[in-house]
């Protein structure tokens, strides 16, 4: 792909809108009686609509074959590629409350467990504990104190926390305390690398006072850490491409990496009316607008085919809300497939619709996994799809002489 | 893409003859009436004929999104990575009157301009001086002498010139003195590495010493420099495939190219006729022949939507002389696309259609942007498009045992 620094030399900053409206989890597979994906077996008529005047593809977040989290899933549309920019479990349960990570913090996930008197692990999650009993336990949790070392604890929801240690010199090389079994004591934090020593005392001494503090608590009297990370610094948007970009999320995550590019988030209700009427409400202060539906993966994590259709649906029914804005360039797809047949996110390729006054259109009629295979922007890196929007904005200026 | 070293270690040497020819900017955009890209609205009997026993597909000439300029555009079609070759403005003007650069010279593009009595730019052009005017002005800066350094001044056309720079240890770490605008003084040459320091010495003396020899000039008082750049080195087609090419082309900047890679420049008349009776009358003294086809191009920039589709038609009309000489490969296809909606270069991908005794056919009956998109090349890389060609001529070892 093109490096950020040379697409950085070609942005040009023009009046010229884009809206990337990501519909999570998108992509399907066929049911078995009728033949048809989700998004196939949903009524479309305002994407078909699009589709017939712009141009269509599919698009491969990080590779053939390889199955993305959340985070590649949203780095590789926004640009950024997401075998470069790798965000680990504890940084990606940061971004997820919000936190704002700093460059010399690493963090860790919690899961709030159960061990027995001898300290064997029982229950990996405690039960399950509710997200309110999670957040006195964080605040126990709170008063540990290591010398040189600040110390951020939040809640996750229900057993799932994330600890952020704030210090010069750590480093996120360090194994897991989470044994990922039960019949076993936790394990050590193990330094990965010579310069991990210091950090993996921290980890453990914070690991040490947990199991203090919680040793009268039921069922949730221990802390398993996994996933420490860094954040990796990563320009943002506005340096590499000259825009001034806003997301509509309503979870946290997502905000949470649309805030690690450089987008501004806008306070939205829940609901999908909602995200389009801050679309609208918005649409004049910004040039770049991530909207983020996410219901559409959750059905698909649930199998629920039926639900899954009907959110495609429902996100249709406002594409003339969104077309009356004239957008200069519209991009719709997802960060990833979730089909309900897998209930799980999914390898599979990613139907992407572009529509602008300037795509060159292609056959395709409806906006459809079967039909993009056949589209004009044919199989690509979902991250080409920013340098592809911002040319259809006359946003990049030519390369080389 | 594969390299020029594993290419070069598979290319062998035997009777087979390619022909490469570019229509400049052949790709388009569909006219709002009709529907149909300019090449779709041509008639091209031949071309489809060629089309329909061959195999098409669409080229990217650097990326999805990226609008190449000629320098970039040619050197992916002659198999060349334009990330790694960059020939920035100034090489590429002195290539472009026929200038050879060597490793020693760094290249500026020079516009003669109007200054003020208290040195404020008031027109960056000069009112487009005629071209005549211009090689006086030259003639008087080739006065200019510069200890140690070995000056090349050339006319280019109307207020547009060139300088060359010729010592050892110059870098193009440079900035422009072309402020861009009017309104404002000339701004000194910086270094732009540590390096730079006695580059940028010589440029502002080059300029300080032209405003003198210009000042009682009218309206071309005062020069600007922009784009200085080194010519990267470029290894010949000749040592990394094998082949003896020759290059028709009418316009300088072409030549220039066609040379940068080694080509011979064979002398033609301008029109579309005498490239392809050059092509006829030097068939059997070389194996690789490159014919640039400029107007298409010109009549896109011009927004000429007839116009490029009458240059299409006629060089349709080319197409059984060229196939009489039976050359055992024909690729067609341009440099980038021109779409006249646009008036300028495009980043939409490029028709290709390859010719060969040994090519797949695929289904496309049709030359067209809409029929390449389902072709049997599929949408690729156009610095591929070399590789295809000497295999098609059979000129590939296998890779591997």
């Amino acid at each position: 792909m093109i490096s950020a620094e040379i697409l950085g030399g070609l942005a040009i900053r023009n009046n010229a809108r884009i809206v990337l409206l990501v519909l999570d989890g998108l992509g399907g597979l066929p049911d078995e009686v009728t033949g048809k994906t989700e998004l196939e077996a949903a009524r479309t008529p305002h994407m078909d609509e699009l589709a017939r005047w712009g141009i269509c593809g599919m698009a491969d977040p990080v590779a053939r074959g390889i199955t993305p989290g959340s985070g590649p899933g949203h780095l590789a549309l926004f640009g950024y590629d997401p075998l470069k920019y790798q965000i680990g479990r504890g940084a990606l349960a940061a971004l997820g409350v919000n936190f704002q990570l700093g460059p010399n913090d690493v963090a860790a996930r919690i899961n709030f467990a159960t061990v027995d008197r001898r300290g064997i692990v029982t229950d990996r999650r405690a039960g399950r504990i509710p997200t309110e009993r999670n957040q006195q336990l964080c605040d126990k949790l709170r008063k540990i104190e290591i010398p040189g070392v600040k110390l951020f604890v939040e809640t996750v929801k229900e057993h799932r926390a994330v600890v952020i240690f704030r210090a010069e010199g750590l480093t996120d090389q360090l194994s897991d305390s989470d044994p990922q079994k039960v019949g076993v004591p936790p394990l050590d934090v193990k330094p990965l690398s010579d310069e991990a020593a210091r950090s993996a005392e921290i980890a453990n001494n914070f690991i040490s006072q947990s199991r203090e503090f919680l040793k009268d608590e039921k069922p949730a009297n221990m802390v398993l850490l996994r996933g420490f990370a860094k954040c990796p610094e990563v320009p943002s948007m506005g340096e590499i491409y000259g825009l001034n970009p806003a997301a509509i999320a309503t979870y946290p995550m997502y905000k949470g990496i649309a805030r690690l590019v450089g987008m501004d988030l806008l306070a939205s209700g829940n609901r999908i009316a909602d995200e389009f009427d801050t679309l609208a409400d918005n649409f004049t202060e910004y040039d770049f607008f991530y909207l983020h539906i996410k219901r559409t993966d959750s059905a698909g994590e649930d199998g629920n085919f039926a639900e899954k259709v009907r959110l495609i649906e429902e996100v249709d029914t406002y594409m003339p809300q969104l077309t009356e804005l004239n957008p200069d360039v519209v991009v719709i797809t997802g960060d990833h497939s979730t089909p309900c047949a897998l209930k799980a996110h999914s390898w599979h390729p990613v139907p992407v619709l572009l529509f602008s006054k300037w795509c060159r259109p292609d056959r395709v009629e409806v906006f459809s996994e079967s039909q993009c295979l056949a589209g004009g922007l044919g199989r690509f890196p979902a991250t080409e799809i920013m340098a592809l929007a911002l040319a259809n904005a006359l946003r990049l200026r030519k390369f080389g002489a």
